[in-house]
């Protein structure tokens, strides 16, 4: 596959060093690595590499949708491969889910959802911040995904009018305040889960899916730790992330 | 949406005490927790509940993959959600993938990759146990992804026919012997994720990326904990699992 | 060193089964791994092994601290050698110091910080739960550490005679309630140490310590992990225990 | 107890920002809060505070034995508070052991240990770098524990003199090489704790333990995690060390 104008492109010296640039034929990128002319590479094979003027090799790779996510513009906290991986896992996420998603923030977890529901199914996710709306929108054109994304200001009207969703997603400070107005839009079964930074949210959280009719709830965090692997001295990292999130997760039945 | 003869039903007490059955009129499930006449859910209303003859309460649930998944009949170790929901996030596997897999074990990570290339994606995986094989075969028909799957005996003439793998997995114990085998088979750009349980494994693997091509390498673990949502004494839980695999990650980029 | 009738000693197969006995020249141990005959054993040297009636070798060692406390009949759960040794290290508990402890459970810590702080310093502990209290003196007694603790029923006339502590452990349900009695028998800067097994308690300890006259708090929690060092497949083990409990540290000043 | 010319000091604002000071009547110390006037602190109670001259509180501190580990000057990586407190936890280290340390580096642990075993215990601790002998000697005048180490460069006949050490710490890049140099040192069921940053280390360990007369061996992990305490909103601390070292730790038996 060779570079086209227009397309992005992921311009990689290493996992600390990656630049997601669309390619245009005039541009010139100035880094400490030296200068990498994007429009060079335009005709190039995806794969190949290019020589800095500070004889540094960038290579050339196809962006995933985990590059346009890493790659996103933020708002507040972005929810982590980890995280988002996991709720994939445990949700059952697939093509043709109607999600549901209340906080959108900067779209990062809209934007992997979507990926993986479409093109069948679609992510509907609504935030009440016109800033941040307005930030998930770019995100989600760059990352190819808007078209798989319906992006509202939240409106309970517009929630109550859904009733076959698949998966719903909280994340705002207040889940448990959200889960009597999204329990008649979901289908019988299907996963709510809570995007929860604090222990005490969990904790409202609990109680609140008990009166709610929710049940199998289950209140988890991961940890991803990275390993450096070298012949002879191989050791987990010294560096890593204490905590990015809790997550709440439950199913919905019928209230009686 | 109403219970019919012949789906899968998850029948549920409790995370600990739950069952995925194929309803049948005239079967009825002996468990601790009393009788639980799957006959008599027929027509039911998922999402509802019946109650045994010792007076317990089982929810009538829609299985998810997750639920397929976890109740899989296992050959070895399986690939938990932690872990696939991890290999989903950093690959960015979505619709439309083609995956190569070698090492099927029990298909427990071909259903979960099935579940979200389908419908235009596609996975092929190779085992070598034949015992393994036709265990992943009734698993990969459980769960409805047998379509969207083809099981092979392991052969590299066989792979050497693909040019156009958007992912590949590797879980054998020697994942380095096969990275020149896949390497020509890989997209540029796409990844190649190795299932290693041990730290020996992870090393070796480096060494190899570096001389098969493979850049953007990572070395992980993820772990899970579960914490325990009360109101006033919300703690994690003391049982956790303390080692399931390392993940060996990679991009595949031209030879030069 | 010869064993003597009289004394203790581990009687060790592995980690998993390993029994500590006071040595009798009539008593037998019966064991799924053969019957170890005590008594016979008096007279051999430490370091050195019996073996079984079904040809298993124990070997004969003296019992430490850490096999005192971690063979000590327990009345709630104890404090683990991961918690009571960073207890140790942050406090900088040493010979000399005079414990106060608040909560004596089944004394697994008071064993411990006595072993320290012998032979000149001391520990006082109370406890409100007269069985606990017995147990308490028993596991002492049988460690050797009776003579450097002083167990007492909880009472705050006796706690506010104090004047000179060098360290404070409280290890009761509200660990906040007892801030303010035990603020002015503490020396100047010296450290409060509080066992919390949820979250909620350190929220609430959080609020008192600023109250009550203690500055560089700390909120901990530490994990330990297994590893299976073994050549060609080393990897952590797949058990591990996910919580014992947080610790709540903090610093006395005077107040104004 | 009031400040002196010539002790120790903590002067502690917050965790982050504190300081360790010889008190001299001259001294006056510029931070980014300000001066702060060593001199002036003479003759003022442990426990209160002065006030800088941006108005900032600085708290007055006795300093432990943690506060002068934690501040030493260091010459590689230091052995951390988690893994000295389980090394203290494990072996059972109390008043009156002999330890034989071999790998001094800048003293952290030694000071720690003598802290424990003192007055009737001492450390012996060896090193080869004589660069490193000089700043472990001066961070051990610091501290006054100088009185129970004996600092010496590293000689297998010096050490083959011991015959009744209660704990051996091996803290060098291939600690297996020095088991059978310190087995004859040990008593009997005494321990041996190796510091071990790497995988590969542990694996050697291993099989060198079963080669020397070790028995129990345990190769373990900690880590440390700090938790924002606070009302309505307690939380992991986003930041963690990922990893320090391992341990490996065996006991010894006679060999036959």
């Amino acid at each position: 596959m060779k570079i086209t104008e227009g397309s992005f492109v992921l311009y990689f010296y290493n996992s600390e060093k990656k630049w997601l640039i669309k390619v245009d034929k005039d541009k010139k990128l100035h880094t400490h690595l030296g200068i990498i002319d994007i429009g060079s590479t335009i005709d190039l094979e995806l794969g190949s590499f290019v020589i800095t003027n500070k004889d540094k090799k960038i290579y050339l790779l196809p962006p995933s949708i985990y590059d346009f996510v890493m790659k996103s513009q933020r708002t507040t906290q972005i929810v982590y491969p980890k995280d988002y991986g996991y709720i994939a896992a445990r949700s059952g996420l697939k093509n043709g889910f109607k999600v549901l998603e209340i906080g959108t923030g900067s779209a990062a977890l809209a934007t992997f959802m979507a990926s993986i529901v479409m093109p069948e199914g679609h992510v509907y996710t609504f935030d009440i911040n016109d800033e941040f709306m307005s930030i998930a929108k770019k995100n989600l054109e760059k990352s190819g995904m808007s078209e798989f994304v319906t992006l509202s200001h939240y409106d309970p009207e517009k929630i109550s009018k859904f009733d076959d969703i698949d998966l719903v997603i909280i994340d705002l400070g207040d889940p448990w305040v959200y889960l009597d107005i999204v329990h008649p839009c979901m289908k019988s079964g299907s996963s709510v889960i809570c995007i929860c930074p604090t222990m005490n949210q969990l904790e409202k959280l609990a109680t609140q899916f008990f009166i709610s009719g929710f049940i199998d709830t289950e209140y988890i965090e991961t940890f991803l730790r990275r390993i450096e692997a070298r012949e002879g001295k191989t050791r987990p990292n010294m560096r890593m992330i204490g905590h990015t999130t809790y997550l709440g997760i439950a199913r919905k039945v019928l209230r009686n």
